[in-house]
C-alpha cells in the first residue's frame, strides 16, 4: 500500500478539511487557510488526511521530512501554448531594435512564424520538445496544465498539435487539459476569406477534435487584428454543440466587446484582460465568468498589466497563468508569475496564491481534484525550503524556493 | 597538476586571446567575441588556453564534456548588499497596500529597519545568513561579487559588517570586494546633526576601515532624503586620503548633481542612474566614469528604469549588477538582470553580456583577472545547457540555463 507521511511541515497552506468548491473572489482572496506545524498523509495518490503534529498518525509509512518548509498545493497553470516548433528570440531582438509588432509580422514573425515552423516539424520532434518544457515546469511546481493548439491553422497541423497534446497527457506526470485554438490567427491561405476559415473551424476542425476526444475546450483569439466578437461567438456556439466549452483570449490590446461575447456564450474563462473598462468588470461580476490573468506577457513585451487590483477590489475572482509561448511569454515559471502579480499588479501574496492554485484549478474545472489540500484530492504538492512567511515567496523573485515536488503522493525526482 | 580540459563547447563567448583591458562602450558592446566548437584548458585555477576542437590538446587531463552547451565567463556582480539581518517582505506588503516610501519609513521600514535589526544580530548569525545568499548566487553563475556595509551606521556595527564581509572573502569560493557604505542613511542618533555623522565617517569609521584593510572602496548614497553632493564629496575626498576610491549611489530618484560630484572626486563608478539628464550623460562620457545599472530595483519597486539605451547610443559603457538587498532588490540572480536589461531597457543581448562580465569586472578593477576568457585569467566559468543562440539567455527569462559552474578551474558542486 503506497502511503507517504510528510512531517515537519512549518505551515500547510490551503488546508481545506471541507473540500470546498469554486473559486475565491474579492475579499475572500485575502484569507489563505493555514495549519501550523503539521503532518500530511498521502494514500494511493490522494490526500488521506492532515493535522497538527500532536495528532500525527503512527504506522508503517514511507516518510518525508519537510525540514521546516512550507507545503502548498501545486500550481495549476490554466493557459499555455507549450507545443511549438522553435523559440522566437529573433523577434525579441527585433523588438529591442525598435520594430513594431506589424513590422515584425511583415518580417515573417508572430503566430504565423510559429505556424510555418510547426507545419514543417515531424510530430515526434514536436512532442519531445514540448515534453521537455512540460517537465521543466513540473520541476518548478506546476501540478496541472492546460495546453492549446493554434500554431497549426490547417486541419492537418491542428490535428498534429492535438495529437501531441494527447501524447503529453498520456505520458506527463500531471493532469493535462487540451484546448482547440484553431482561431489563433487567420492562416495565409485564408487571408481574403475570413468566413471560409471560420467555416472550416466550425464545420470540420472543431467537430473532428471534439469527436475524437482530442480537446476539452475551445478558444478564440478575439482581437483587432485577429478574430472579431461575432466570429468568436460563432465558434463558441459550435463548441457548445460539440461539448466543448469556451476559454477565450480577449482584451489583450483592445476592448472590442470580446468579454460580452464570451459571457453570452457562457465561456468558462476570459483570458488576458490587459485592457478592460469598468463596464467589462461589471459584466464579468454579474455573469460569474472567471478572468485569467497572464502577467508574463506584458512583462516580456513591456506593456500594460491587467488591472488585477481593480478587479479584485470590485469583487471578482481571478486566476493566474503563465501563457508560456515562444512569442510573448517564453517562460512557464509560475512562482515568477506570482512575483509579477504582487510587484506589478499589486496583488497581495495570499491573493496570488489563491489565483495560482484553487482559482487556476477552477479555470480548468479541476477544483474537485486540485487547488487545495483536501481529503480525497490528488496529492500534488510543493514543499519549500524554510521561508519566513508566505509573502517571502513572491518577494524573493529570483530564488528557487521549492525543494521537493510530490505528485500523486510520490516524491517526484 | 590540476588541469581540466573542457570539450564539446558549442560556443565559447568572450574568447579573448589578447587579454584586452578596460570596459566596452557604445557600439563596441554590440560585438561579442565567440569561438565555435571549442575546447578550453584550465591549469592551476587559470585559463591556460582554448581553441577550435580541431586543435584540441592530448594529454592526461581531468575532462569535462560541455555537451554542446555554451561557455561564458562568470557574471561579475559589482553592487550588492548581501550582509543583512533579515528579509523585509512586510514592507513589500505595505507597498502593495499603497503605502508610500515615507509612510513605510514612519512605520520603521527602510534602511533604518535593517540597521536596527543588524545591530541586534550576532556576527556569526549575520555571517551564516550572508554566506547562504552568496552561495545561492554562485550557483546562479556569479563568479565575483562586491558587498557593501551600510546597515550598521555606528562605528561598531559598520565594523561588524565589514568583519563579516572579510570572513566571506576568506571563505567564499569567489573573489569578494568590500565597500564601506557608512553613508547609507543618517542614523537616528544624528538626526539633528548631519555634520556630526559625516565627521564621524571621515575622521573615524573610514580611516579605521582603510587602515585595517577591511574595505576596498567607499560609497555614499547621494539622494534627496539621504546625503547631499557636498557631503558625498567630503567623504570621497577622505577616501582618497586613505586609499579608498569612490563607488557611489546616485540619481536613483533625483538628479541633484551627484554625478558631477562623483566625477570631480574621480569615482570609479556611479551606480543606479534611474534619473539622468542629457548633461549627466555628456559629463560621464567626457570623464570616462563607469555607470552601473541595477534594473532589479526599479523592477521590484515598479519604478523608472535607467535609460540604458540612450546611454549606450551616446557612446557610454555600462555595467549591470544585481543590487541584491532586502528592501528594494531581494534577488541576486544575474541572469534575470540580463533579462530585465533586454526586455525593460532595450539592451541587446550582446550588450547585456558585456555589461555583466567584462564591464562588471572593470567596476571592481578585476578586469585583469575576470570578465573575459583570456589566457592567464582566473578560470571562473559558466556552462549552459544547449541553447539556440546567445539571445536565448535573456529571452528565456524564467529558465535555469546554467548547468555547470567552474571556479578556479574546478567544477563547483
Amino acid at each position: 500500500m503506497a502511503e507517504l507521511l510528510i512531517t515537519g511541515i512549518r505551515r500547510l497552506w490551503q488546508a481545506d478539511p471541507e473540500g470546498r468548491m469554486g473559486w475565491q473572489a474579492g475579499a475572500e482572496m485575502r484569507e489563505l487557510p493555514v495549519l501550523h506545524n503539521a503532518w500530511l498523509l498521502c494514500r494511493e495518490g490522494r490526500i488521506a488526511g492532515f493535522g497538527p503534529m500532536a495528532t500525527c498518525p503512527e504506522g508503517d509509512f514511507h516518510r518525508l521530512d519537510a525540514g521546516g518548509g512550507d507545503v502548498l498545493p501545486s500550481w495549476v497553470d490554466s493557459h499555455t501554448h507549450i507545443v511549438y516548433a522553435r523559440s522566437r528570440e529573433e523577434e525579441f531582438c527585433h523588438r529591442i531594435e525598435g520594430l513594431t509588432y506589424a513590422e515584425i509580422a511583415a518580417k515573417g514573425g508572430g503566430i504565423l512564424n510559429s505556424a510555418t515552423r510547426l507545419r514543417e516539424m515531424p510530430e515526434d520532434e514536436l512532442f519531445e520538445q514540448a515534453l521537455e518544457r512540460l517537465l521543466e515546469v513540473v520541476r518548478m511546481g506546476t501540478g496541472a496544465i492546460e495546453i492549446k493548439s493554434g500554431y497549426g491553422l490547417t486541419p492537418e497541423s491542428e490535428w498534429k498539435m492535438l495529437k501531441v497534446i494527447r501524447r503529453l497527457r498520456d505520458q506527463a506526470p500531471i493532469p493535462v487539459r487540451a484546448t482547440l485554438l484553431a482561431a489563433h490567427a487567420l492562416p495565409p491561405e485564408y487571408r481574403e476569406d475570413r468566413k471560409g476559415y471560420v467555416d472550416l473551424i466550425v464545420n470540420e476542425i472543431l467537430p473532428r477534435a471534439a469527436g475524437e476526444g482530442l480537446a476539452d475546450y475551445v478558444d478564440v483569439f478575439c482581437e483587432k487584428a485577429f478574430f472579431q466578437p461575432d466570429e468568436m461567438e460563432r465558434i463558441l456556439e459550435a463548441g457548445w454543440r460539440h461539448g466543448l466549452r469556451g476559454k477565450v483570449h480577449t482584451n489583450q490590446f483592445y476592448s472590442l466587446g470580446g468579454i460580452q461575447a464570451a459571457i453570452r456564450q457562457r465561456a468558462l474563462s476570459v483570458d488576458h484582460l490587459e485592457v478592460v473598462t469598468e463596464e467589462d468588470i461589471r459584466d464579468l461580476l454579474e455573469a460569474g465568468t472567471l478572468p485569467v490573468l497572464l502577467p508574463s506577457a506584458p512583462f516580456f513585451l513591456k506593456d500594460t498589466y491587467p488591472p488585477a487590483r481593480r478587479m479584485i477590489d470590485a469583487g471578482l475572482g481571478v486566476a493566474l497563468a503563465s501563457d508560456f509561448n515562444p512569442g510573448t511569454s517564453p517562460s512557464g515559471r509560475m512562482s515568477f508569475v506570482l512575483s509579477l502579480a504582487c510587484t506589478q499588479m499589486r496583488m497581495r501574496p495570499e491573493e496570488a496564491v489563491h489565483a495560482a492554485t484553487i482559482n487556476g484549478a477552477c479555470a480548468l474545472e479541476l477544483d474537485r481534484e486540485l487547488g487545495t489540500i483536501a481529503p480525497g484530492k490528488r496529492a500534488n504538492l510543493q514543499i519549500t525550503r524554510p521561508i519566513p512567511s508566505i509573502a517571502y515567496l513572491p518577494y524573493a523573485f529570483g530564488s528557487d524556493l521549492v525543494e521537493t515536488i510530490v505528485l500523486d503522493g510520490n516524491i517526484y525526482t
